[in-house]
């Protein structure tokens, strides 16, 4: 048996695994013994990396995840499969229907832009045409797809430093004649980005749908296909023009919700339908199994033909959002003031507050021209900062209440306010100005209140 | 008409009320004339205490909120009602009822804690146990109530430097053989408290209930009394002997549901089912119509009489709660070095993830012994480092997940492992070990992942 063979394992499970004859990629059985019961783990057996432990073997479980489980001198293994050959084979692509509206895949990284090689759980790009088609040929039926891999990473690492990228490709899709776009995009921070690109591409004459998944292809319970599809078909045909996020719906594997792009928010590490509209209803739902969008909402931007539409790509990422909590230091204030920050996002509790002990300090930072504005980290609801006396201190020393928007969305407003504007009195101005739906229009009556 | 009577009001909006005949405390009626439409606000005419602006006219709506309506030389104001007399009266207490439970209650302040004078809407502590029969005169038949005013602040301003205080003062009045301790506090970081007392005063042998209301007394939708009767009922006689929440359910106005202290967050600003139990099933709910608990867990730590037990008090604030967002500076850490913090709670995106940039600086935190765990700010779910490789370089580094336990749990439960323990190694011991219910119990196969 090859070096290769049992890739990264020594001492104790080397051992066991050679006694087994058991190699890379083949599906194994572990019995372990524990004190009062047996245990058995199956799965497909994974290299290891770092030997840093060598009591444990690493298989595949059939939910997709990896696990390290330790065995010991009593650990029983055994063969319950051979090895299947890697996964990155590509089949002919689908014949191509005529008259298809033409949809760009711009592909930035995460798990649904990606193939996993089922045997060594190798993770590979895999958004050209063609291969897309191979992972999902009903795409075939649904839209002319045109493929780019813009970059590959975690969307951990996307934030305002390459959102400009991201609008600056939309807007050649757009200039080259694409009837829609899709961002494929990691799940963590695509709230942020789609918030980001709402500011960025107003006005954009078609829709720009941004998609991911929670599950990789890889795992029987994946919503990478059904959310694909589904973003083809909104990109190329819906009657609205503005960013939106598609993501699995709780309902049915065959429904999708599709949020407006400043009313994201993922409230779910591992579900399928973590994505969720925040103080506001989603745009749109489309049923893939009748290929049908059914509208949600009076208003949105019209969908059209040829425009004078230019994006505004520009963020200024000198912009920190701080969540109060009890003991915050007040030197938190100072120390974004002495980094140079242009402006704060407070999460407030409850209506919109933070301890008194910070008002000080934040009263210095209103006077040095930051511009502060409030959100609350309750999430739902709106802040309403002429309720308490902590709110109207608030507002005097200049803070400003952001009413029931996202702290993700009013950061990203802000980063593309200052991106925009140097004047922190026009960015104010922004901020209060509902320019993607990103807040509720409050009562009728123009009111304040002290 | 005295100057009193138009207390704060000047101009415009002075002349206007005067010509009406309007004083402070009447109800009112605003005509307004806007461009398209004609609008109407009614509402308790209020003292202004701050003129910057004259155009303004503050009312106290039928929902309690107070809002400033913007006049013009147009606006007509009226008068519906003349004022009523401040509500402060005290009633005759009514008959006590031999043989109930002892139970204490210690008010901290919030909206709960407070009476409210309809007409200048003026608030006033109102916690000796006969202002709260004046308020809830059902508790007489409930409970044998013992009151007792803490402090009477907004809970923003409570944190780690006042939670002993709460700890002794809970400690005390068991000593004092109460049948169970209500605590009254403002409902903006209820849950931080909660958590807190959760582990200090883990052991206790009766129940705490923590209890806030949404919306003061004075509006028809006040859960003020329902949350109040209902702690009353489940500290005398729950048998359970934790730290809990009871606030207002949404199902109906007599439901109240009872949240561990360790899994429950204030989600929305206003809505009085505002708290919701996360990542577990609330503990019990309370019917106030049929006075019944419902226990909706298996495992709960058991009422007992008398005791050894004893609080453990001590909190440490130099813990600091960092919210990842795209775009976070690498500086943040440093300064949290630099400003001498022992602990640092990361709040990342999805199953546990920080940007890249971030790696080095949190080597060097850990490098220094700075205790660095991860909680999610998806809030649902767990964090689940194995899976993606940026998982797997944070655990590398020193970061230790934290599960399903909710950020300010985390935060809270820090703070008082260095309150107990100095060595940082101890207090990661403490992180990992399940205390309060705070985190589910992970698969049993012992795992890890690389």
């Amino acid at each position: 048996m090859s070096e290769n063979d049992l890739s990264g394992y020594a001492g104790i499970s080397r051992e066991i695994l050679n006694a087994a004859g058991a190699k890379i990629g083949d599906r194994i059985r572990i019995e372990l013994k524990r004190e009062t019961r047996q245990e058995v783990v199956e799965g497909l057996l994974i290299p290891r990396f770092r030997t840093r432990r060598d009591e444990y073997v690493v298989v595949k479980l059939k939910t997709g995840y990896n696990v390290g489980v330790k065995i010991d001198s009593a650990t029983k293994i055994s063969i319950v499969g051979k090895g299947a050959e890697p996964h990155f084979t590509r089949p002919a692509p689908p014949p191509r229907t005529a008259g298809l509206p033409k949809v760009s895949i711009i592909s930035t990284g995460g798990t649904i832009a990606s193939k996993v090689d089922y045997r060594t759980g190798a993770v590979k790009p895999a958004l050209d045409a063609e291969d897309l088609y191979s992972v999902v040929p009903e795409l075939a039926g649904v839209a002319e797809i045109k493929a780019k891999i813009l970059f590959s990473i975690f969307s951990e690492n996307i934030g305002p430093q390459l959102w400009p990228k991201i609008v600056e490709a939309v807007a050649e899709e757009v200039r080259a004649g694409a009837d829609g776009v899709i961002i494929a995009h990691g799940t963590d921070t695509l709230g942020y980005t789609a918030a980001a690109l709402s500011f960025a591409l107003k006005g954009i004459p078609v829709p720009v749908v941004l998609v991911g998944s929670q599950r990789s292809s890889d795992r029987p319970s994946s919503d990478a296909a059904t959310n694909l599809l589904s973003s083809a078909a909104i990109a190329g045909n819906a009657p609205f023009a503005e960013v939106v996020v598609a993501m699995h719906d709780w309902i049915s594997d065959e429904k999708v919700v599709v949020h407006r792009g400043t009313r994201v928010r993922k409230c779910h590490t591992s579900r399928r339908d973590a994505f969720r509209s925040v103080n506001a209803r989603p745009l749109a739902y489309y049923d893939l199994l009748h290929s049908s969008l059914q509208l949600n909402a009076e208003k949105y931007a019209q969908r059209r033909k040829g425009s004078e539409w230019s994006p505004k790509p520009q963020f200024d990422p000198n912009v920190a959002l701080i969540r109060f909590y009890p003991g915050l230091s007040v030197g938190i204030i100072d120390w974004a003031m002495a980094t140079g920050y242009k402006g704060i996002v407070l999460e407030g509790s409850g209506l919109g507050h933070v301890g008194e002990s910070l008002f000080p300090a934040l009263e210095r930072a209103v006077d040095e021209g930051i511009v502060v504005v409030m959100c609350s980290q309750c999430i739902w609801g709106t802040v309403h900062m002429d309720v308490y006396s902590t709110g109207r201190d608030l507002q005097r020393i200049g803070v400003i209440p952001m009413g029931d928007m996202l702290s993700e969305t009013a950061l990203a407003k802000m980063m593309w306010a200052f991106g925009q504007e140097k004047d922190p009195e026009k960015v104010k101005e922004i901020m209060v100005t509902n320019i993607a739906d990103e807040f509720s229009e409050r009562r009728v009556v123009e009111a304040f209140e002290e």
